[in-house]
C-alpha cells in the first residue's frame, strides 16, 4: 500500500561516517522536525564484506536508534553497488560494452541479468529482510534498488537473451525481421537467429534502438524480481517505491532515457523521484515542476521526493530562503515527502563535493537551521499541504522510443548523439514544458498507453517513433474534440524507427490538413504571418504545405527567398502543426493561441511569479505563489481566500508583494 | 574499353526497399530521361545470406526489369561490405588497429589482404558474374568494390606482409633501413626483419607513413585482383571503373589520403568519382571542379560521376535551380555521366538522412521534377556537352606521401594531426586551387610521374616529401621554361620523410636563388614590398633570404620588427617561391603575377561568375557560364558565339544577365 | 660529489645522425666555447640491438673524440627507452593501465618495477659502465635515467607490490584501512589484503591518490637502485644527477605531479632540470625562475640546467638576443650549467620539429652564433656568475599530495581533472609565484619536511592535503613570528584526502581567527573593504567569518547581495587568510600588504624589468637586470656598484636604459 505519512528527512549512511555519531545526528534530525531516514542501498560490502560472512550489526544499530528517536525508515535493497569479491568470483557480473569489460569500482556497471549476480543479490537481500523483521513497525517502506541502470550491458549472455526475445517477437520469421529492420543495408542481413550479430558494432539504428528498449525492459523485470522477494517479507502496511531519476545535463532535465519508468513503476506502490537542479540566480523551479509531473505520471498519483539537494555541488550552495522555496515547490507539485541527499557530507571517495545538509564539520549550519524552520512549518500544516491532488487540462506525451529515435537520427542528419545535445528529444520537450511552466499552465505527462480523455490540450513533442496504435490513439483524441499540438519530427517512423514510406506526418495528413516531403536546417530564417513570431526557426524546417483540398490554414510561414512558400504553423480544426523548433517567446505565442482556442484561461501572473494549485486531503483548494527572483514581485489575488500562514482573509484583486525567493500559500481559492 | 554513352541515372537498391516497387521506380526514371542504374555493391549478405547458400533472384529481377525498361546497368562487386557469418567464421577478416579488433557492423573494416576474405569474396563474385551473363547487353560496365579502404588494418598477418616488403625493398640490409628511418631514436632500432616491431605503437613518423603508403598499395593490388576476375567474364564492350572519393571535411574536399588513386586507376578503363558538397548559400562549385579535375587526372581522360547528391543531408536540401547548376557543372568539367546517390531515401539503418532523389514517401517531388527537366535537356544535347575534351595551361602537383608527411609533422610541430586541420595538406592545396577557380583559371592535377611538358605553370603545394627523382623532374620543368610556384614546406624531406640535411629547399636553391634554415609560426605578421599583399602570413614563415650570389629578387617581405629581413615571396627566373601561407586575396595576387609573367590571359569574369570550357565530340568549343549566387550577375561575351539553348548568335562584348543560380552555354567561343 | 665546473654544452646523439660527423660537430662546439656533452640516455637498442649482442663502438668513439676535443661528458644510463626485443620477450615490461597494455614504441611506458626489465637494464648498464672506465677523466658525471616516469603502471604485478605496501602501512589492520579510505562507499569495502581490488577502476579518490603517491615512490626507489649500480663504478670526483622536469602545459609550468622530486633527488649529488618555455613576445622569464627555484629546492643548493631550448618548437624560434637573455636568466637563478636539447635537429621519427642549436642543415646559424658570443662571455666570467649562492626571505610550500588532491577533487566539484585546468594546483601556485616574480621578490620553494626557520614569509598555495604533522609545522612557523599566507583549499583533508571533520581550516582556526563551513563557485563577485582589490573572485569562495572571540580582522569582503557577509581576506597576527582565487593585480595587492607587514622591501622595478641577485664564489654580490620586453626600459641603480661588462662604476640613483630583451650585470650591489 502507498504511504499516508508526510515524510521529511534524508538519506543516512552510518557506514560512511568517520566515526559513529548516530545519537547526535538523530537528535539533530528530530530537532529539525524530520521524521524519516532512507538507508541501506549500496551497502552490500558492509553487510557481506567477504562472501558468505554476514554482519548486519550497523544496520540493526541504525534501526534500533531510529526506533529510539521515533524516526521512520525506508530500507533500500543493497543491490545497486556490489562487493569486489563478487566480480572477482565471476567477472561476467561486470557489464561488457563495445569498450570492453568494465573494471570494478563504479556503481551500476552490473549486468543485472547475470545469474551469479542474481543468486548472491537474492541471498544478501533475504538475509537482510529476515534480520530486520523486528523493526517492521518503524520500517514504513522499501526502495527497490536505486536509480537502476542496465549499465549498457552488451556481453554475450545478455545478448543471447535479446536474440531469443527477438526470435519470439517475430515468431521465428527471420525474413520479416530482416525486412522490418532493413538489415540488407551494408550486408548486415542476419543469417540465423543463432548467429545474431554482436549488437556492439551495429550501424543499424533500428537494431540499436531495439536493444536499448530491451535494456529498459530488463530493468522493469529486475524490479519485478526484487518486488517478488520483498513481498515474501513485508507487512501489508509497508510500501514499495523506487528512486526514479531523470536525464542529466549537469542536473535533472527531462525523461530518463535508460528506464521505462511507467513500466518499472508497476512494481511500486508509490513512485519516488530524485530531483537536482541549479540554484542561486539560476533557480527557476522548472525542474522541480518537471520532475514532479513525471513523478505523478508514473502511478497517476502522488509521489515521494526521495532525494533532492540540500547543499549539493559547490555551485548550488543555496541563497537564504531558497531551500524553503524549493521544498514547498515539491509539495505544491503533489509530493508526499521532501527528503535530502543526504544528511552529512562525505569525507572520502567520490561524492565528497556533493554536500548534504550538514557540511563536513557535521555541525548545524545555515541550511540546517533553514530546514528546521521549514520542518516546523510543515509539521503543523502537513494535512493542509502534503499529498495534494493535482489535475490539469493540458498534457504532454512522453515516449522513450522517440527519444532514442532522435538520438539515433539527429535533426542535422549527422552521427548519432552521444549524450546531451541542443536539439535532442528532451530539449525539444522542455521548450514546450517550460513555456507552459512560465505561463503558469500546470501540465501532466502522459504515455501512449494512458487514457487521454480528461485533457483539453495534448502537446506532442518530437514523437519520432509512433506505432500505428499510437497514431490511432492521437486520432481518437482529436476526433473527440481534443486540441493537439504536433511538433517537428512527429510520426515520422514506426516503433522500430523504420521511416514510414508514405506522406508525413504518417496517418495524420487528413487531420493536419498538410504534408511535407522535404526539410532542411534553417540558417537565420524568421517568420511572417498572423502569429506574432519574433524569433528564428531552429533545428529543422519541415516544408509543410496545406493539402490542396480540405487543407489547413497557415498561421505563420517562413521569411526566406525560397522557403517562404512553406508553412511554419498551420491549423486545421483542433490540430495545430508546428514545422520547426521555436524559441521561448514563439513557443509561448503558439501555446497561448492554442489555449485560447481550447477555452483554457491563461493566468495573468507569469514567471518569475509561479502559481501552483492542488486540492488537499481536507478537500480544500490550495494555491502556492512563488517568487523565483532576486527582486520583490507583485501578485494580484484572483479569488477571495485565506492566507495559510497568517490566517487572514484575502480579497480578490488585492495586490500582494512577495519578497525575493519568497512565497505565499492560500486556502480556498 | 571506356564507355561512350552519356549516362544519367542513380544508384538503386531494391534490397533496401520496404517493399519491391521496381516497375514504378523504373518508369519514373525513364520519365525523367534517365538511362542507367548502378547496383549490387554492398549486397553480399543478400546474395549469400548464409555461407554457401546463394540467391541472386533479386539481382536477376532487377536486371530483367532494367532490360524491360531499357536501362543500362553498372554492376558493382559485392565486396565492400560483408556478411556477419564471414567474420564469425574468421574474426581476422575484421581489421585490427591500435584500438583493437573492429566489431562487425560497419563497412570497410575488412582486412582486404585476408585470405579467407579473398576466398569467399572471389566465390560470391564469380557466382554473380556467371549468373548475370545473360544480361551482358545491358550491363555496360563493372565497378570494382566501392570507395575501397584498407580499414587501417594493422593485424599481425598484414604487418607480416609489410615487413616482408620492407625487407625486399632494402634487399635485406637492416642497417640501411634503420639508418634511413632513424630507428635509433628512443631505442626503436629494429633487431631483425623477423622481429619487426608492431607498427601500431610506433612513434616513428617515417615508419608510420611508410605503413600508410603500404596500405595504399594494398588497395591498388586489391583492385588489380578484382579486375583479373572480372576480365575472365566481361565482354570487350564492358568497361571497368571504380568509385573514387575524396578527403572529407563534412563534404568532398581534397585528395583522398588513403588511396593512391592514379595507381589504383590502372585497373580501370575509366575513372569514376563521387562528389558531395554544401548547397544553398554555400554552393560554390569549387568541389565539383576540384573533384572533376582529380577525376580527369587519374586516366588523363574523361571520367564518370558515379555518385553525387540529390537531396543528401538535411542542410543540403537544394534551392530551386541548384540541382541543374550542379549537374551542368559536372558536365562542364568533362564528366560523361551524372549519377545520383541514390534513387530513393532509405527507411532504416544508417544513412536514413542522406536522402536520394525521392524522399521517404517515394513520390515524385521537386528534386525529381527539376532533374527530369535537366534529363530532357541533356538527352537532346548529350553530343554537344558530354565527355568534353579539357586542356589547361596550369597544373597543380598532388602527392600522397606529402599529405601523410604534413599529417605526421604538422606545421606547428605539435603531435600528428588526427583528421582535418586548418593547415593540413589539402587545406594548403585548396588555397591555390580555389584561387585559380575563382579567377576562372581552369587547372589540371598532375602527379610526379606524369609528363609535365604541356603546362606553362606548375603550382607545387606543400610537396613535403620529394624524392631526388621528383626534384629532378621539377628542375627539368623549370629548365624547359616552365613557371613554377613553390609553396611552404616543399622539398623538405625525402620519400621516407627523412628531412634533407642540406640547404632548403633541397636540391633547388640554385633555382629558387634563396634558402632558409629557420622558420616559425607567425603571430599577426603582415607584408611589405611590391606585391599588393593585404593580409597576414598564416601557418608558417620560412626565413627565406636570397643567396648572396645569383640570388632571387624579393617581391614581398614581412612587416615585423625581427622577421622583416626575410622574404615572403621571391622570384628567380620562372621560379616563384612563397615562404608562408597566404590568404585568399594574397594567393590570388601572387597567382596573377605569375600568370601574367607566363603570358596566360586572366579572364575578366570571376567568382561568383564561373566560366568553364571544353571541346565537344563534334570538335566545337563549348563555354559554360554559371552564376553561383543568390543575386543576378552580369557577364560580357568574349567571342562571337551561339547560345546553345536559344540558338541565337551572340556578339563579342554583349552583356548578358544570369539569373540567380542560373547558367548559359555557348558554342564556338 | 657535486660538480664545480661551470658547464656549457648540449645533448649529443651521434646515433641519430644521418651520417657521423663528430669531428665537425665537436669543433663547432669548441668554437662556441662549449665544454660538455650529455650522451647515452635512450640508446639501449644501439648498444644492444639484439639480446645479448653488445656494441658500444659508437659510444666509445664519442668518448674518444670528446677526449680529443677536451669536452666533458655526462653519461646517461640507457634505461629510459628500451629495445623492442625486450617487450617481445616479456610483454609485462610494458605498462598496463585502464586502457590496457601499452603498445611498444613510446618511451617511458615501462613498468620500472618489472623484474625482467631490471635484469636486462642492469646488464646493459653494467656493461656500459665497465667499458667506459678508460674515459673516467673526461666523464664528470652520470645522469640517472631521464625524466623518469612510472608510465602509470597498473598491471597485476605492480599492484601486488602496492597492496603489500598498504598492508605493511596499516600493519595488517584492514578495518583501519577501510575506515581511513572510506571504502564502504558504494560497496567498495576491501574484503582482504589478498583480494585488494584492481585500482584501475576505483572511484575512490583517496585510493587513487595513494596509488599515485606509490608510483612516485617507485621512481625514487628506481633512482636509488640505479645509483647503487653506478656507485660500484664511479670515481669520487664523478657526480650523479638526474634530469628533473615539470608539469607541462605545452611548456614547463609547475611542480611535476608524477615524481616526488625532493625524495628522488636523494640519489643525486646535484639536481638537474630541463626547462622549456615560450619565447618571442611571450618570453617572460617566469618559467626559468620557477624551474630554477625548484632546482634549488631539491638539494638546497645549486643545480644544473641539463636541457633547455635552443630553437625548440616552431613557435619558439627566438628573437635576436633572447637566447642570451634566457641563458643569463638561468645563471642568475643559481644554475651551474646551461645545456641545450640538443646540438642538432633530428631528421626522422618524432621530435623532428623540436629543433636543436643547429637546424636540419647542420650548419652554423643565428642561434649558434649568438650562443657562441654568450659562450665566450661566460668563459671569461664563469667564476663571477656561475653557481651563485641564492637566499630569500619568502618561500612557497609545495606538496604533491595536495596537487593530486585538487586533481581528484576539483574546485567545481566535478569529475577529476584530466590534465591541465585553469584552477588546478599548479595554476593556483603560479598565481602567487608569478606575483612575486613580477614584483621582483625572489622566492624559494620548500617542502613540508624542510626547515622553515630562515623565512620571513611563507606562502601556502592550495595545501589541500595536510597531515597533522604538516599542520604542526605551519603552526610552529607562525608561532615563531613567521608571516603566513593561507590560500583557498588549504588544510581541508589529511594525507589520504580524507576531509577533516571539524572546523576548517583544520587545526588552524585559532591562528586564522576565522572559519567557514560552506563555499561556492563565484559568478561575477567583486570585493569591498580596505584592500584595493579591483578584480573578481575566481574558482571558489570559502564563506569565511571571523570567530566571535579573538577573531581575525576582515581586510576585504565580497560585493554580493548574499555573500557580502563573508570575508575574502582576513588577518590575525601574522596569518593572512585568503578565501578565493585572486587575479594577478589583486594577488599582488595582498602580497604587497603582507610583505610590508613582514618588513620586506619591495623593489621599485617590476616586470618587464626583472632583477635577480646572488652571491658569487668570490663572495661578491651580483645583480642581474633583465628587460623582458620589445621596448627599451629604464632602471634606476639602487646601490653604488660596478658594471661587469664595462667595468664602469655606477652610482646609486643613476638611470640606465636596457635595450629590448637586453640585460645588465652589476657587481657589489
Amino acid at each position: 500500500m502507498k504511504p499516508e505519512q508526510y515524510l521529511f528527512g534524508c538519506a543516512y549512511y552510518d557506514e560512511y561516517m568517520p566515526s559513529s555519531r548516530i545519537d547526535e545526528d538523530f537528535k539533530l534530525m528530530k530537532d529539525a522536525h524530520m521524521n524519516v531516514i532512507r538507508i541501506a542501498e549500496s551497502t552490500w560490502s558492509t553487510w557481506e564484506q567477504r562472501e558468505g560472512e554476514f554482519d548486519f550489526s550497523s544496520l540493526l544499530n541504525m534501526l534500533e536508534k531510529a526506533r529510539e528517536y521515533s524516526l521512520y525508515v525506508i530500507i533500500g535493497t543493497p543491490t545497486y553497488a556490489f562487493p569486489s569479491w563478487l566480480s572477482d568470483m565471476c567477472p561476467e557480473v561486470l557489464t561488457e560494452t563495445s569498450s570492453g569489460r568494465a573494471l570494478y569500482g563504479h556503481r551500476q556497471l552490473i549486468d543485472i541479468t547475470n545469474e551469479t549476480y542474481r543468486k548472491y543479490a537474492e541471498r544478501v537481500l533475504r538475509k537482510m529482510l529476515d534480520i530486520i523483521k523486528p523493526y517492521n513497525n518503524i520500517i514504513i517502506g522499501y526502495q527497490l534498488d536505486n536509480e537502476t541502470r542496465s549499465g549498457g550491458a552488451m556481453g554475450k549472455d545478455i545478448q543471447k537473451i535479446f536474440a531469443q526475445q527477438m526470435k519470439e517477437k517475430y515468431k521465428g520469421d527471420l525474413g520479416a525481421f530482416n525486412l522490418e529492420f532493413g538489415m540488407d543495408y551494408w550486408s548486415n542481413k542476419v543469417p540465423s537467429w543463432e548467429a545474431f550479430p554482436d549488437v556492439r558494432g551495429t550501424i543499424n539504428g533500428s537494431l540499436r534502438a531495439e536493444y536499448k528498449a530491451f535494456l529498459r525492459d530488463v530493468i522493469s523485470e529486475f524490479h519485478a524480481w526484487l518486488k517478488g522477494i520483498i513481498d515474501e517479507y513485508r507487512t501489508p502496511s509497508q510500501f514499495i517505491t523506487h528512486n526514479f531519476d531523470f536525464s542529466w545535463v549537469g542536473y535533472s532535465f527531462g525523461m530518463q532515457p535508460e528506464v521505462n519508468q511507467a513500466q518499472a513503476a508497476v512494481s511500486c506502490d508509490i513512485a519516488g523521484v530524485d530531483i537536482y537542479h541549479p540554484t542561486q540566480e539560476s533557480l527557476t523551479g522548472a525542474e522541480i515542476a518537471m520532475g514532479g509531473a513525471i513523478g505523478r505520471s508514473l502511478k497517476k498519483d502522488n509521489y515521494l521526493v526521495l532525494e533532492t539537494e540540500a547543499q549539493g555541488r559547490p555551485s548550488w550552495t543555496p541563497f537564504p530562503g531558497q531551500l524553503t522555496l524549493q521544498a514547498l515547490s515539491h509539495i505544491s507539485s503533489g509530493a508526499g515527502s521532501v527528503m535530502y541527499w543526504h544528511w552529512h557530507s562525505i569525507h572520502n571517495s567520490y561524492e565528497t563535493y556533493w554536500k548534504g545538509i550538514l557540511s563536513h564539520n557535521l555541525k548545524p549550519n545555515k541550511p540546517y537551521y533553514e530546514l528546521s524552520e521549514f520542518g516546523k512549518f510543515m509539521e503543523e500544516h502537513q494535512v493542509d499541504l502534503a499529498y495534494l491532488n493535482k489535475t490539469s487540462d493540458v498534457a504532454m506525451l512522453l515516449d522513450n522510443r522517440s527519444l532514442t529515435g532522435i538520438d539515433e537520427f539527429p535533426l542535422n542528419g549527422e552521427e548519432a548523439y552521444k549524450g546531451d545535445s541542443e536539439y535532442d528529444y528532451n530539449h525539444m520537450m522542455r521548450r514546450w514544458f517550460d513555456a507552459c511552466y512560465r505561463m503558469n499552465i500546470e501540465t501532466d505527462f502522459v504515455y501512449a498507453e494512458d487514457d487521454l480523455s480528461s485533457y483539453k490540450v495534448l502537446i506532442v513533442p518530437a514523437l519520432y517513433s509512433a506505432s500505428e496504435a499510437t497514431i490511432s490513439k492521437l486520432r481518437e483524441f482529436v476526433n473527440n474534440g481534443g486540441h493537439l499540438i504536433l511538433t517537428p519530427k512527429c510520426l515520422f517512423s514506426n516503433e522500430h524507427l523504420k521511416v514510414y514510406h508514405d506522406d508525413q506526418p504518417h496517418g495524420f495528413t487528413d487531420l493536419t490538413g498538410a504534408t511535407y516531403d522535404q526539410f532542411t536546417i534553417p540558417q537565420s530564417v524568421g517568420f511572417k504571418g498572423s502569429l506574432h513570431l519574433t524569433g528564428k526557426a531552429e533545428g529543422i524546417i519541415e516544408f509543410y504545405s496545406p493539402l490542396s483540398s480540405d487543407g489547413a490554414s497557415v498561421l505563420s510561414s517562413y521569411d526566406h527567398p525560397y522557403w517562404g512558400e512553406y508553412a511554419a504553423v498551420l491549423r486545421k480544426g483542433t490540430v495545430t502543426t508546428v514545422g520547426c523548433i521555436l524559441d521561448e517567446h514563439d513557443t509561448s505565442e503558439v501555446l497561448s493561441d492554442v489555449l485560447a482556442n481550447a477555452g483554457i484561461n491563461i493566468p495573468a501572473a507569469s514567471f518569475p511569479v509561479i502559481v501552483k494549485k492542488g486540492i488537499n486531503r481536507k478537500g480544500e483548494s490550495v494555491t502556492f505563489i512563488f517568487n523565483y527572483s532576486m527582486e520583490p514581485a507583485d501578485y494580484v489575488i484572483t479569488n477571495d481566500c485565506k492566507d495559510l500562514m497568517t490566517g487572514d482573509a484575502c480579497k480578490e484583486g488585492a495586490r500582494i508583494t512577495l519578497s525575493p525567493w519568497g512565497y505565499k500559500i492560500y486556502l480556498g481559492t
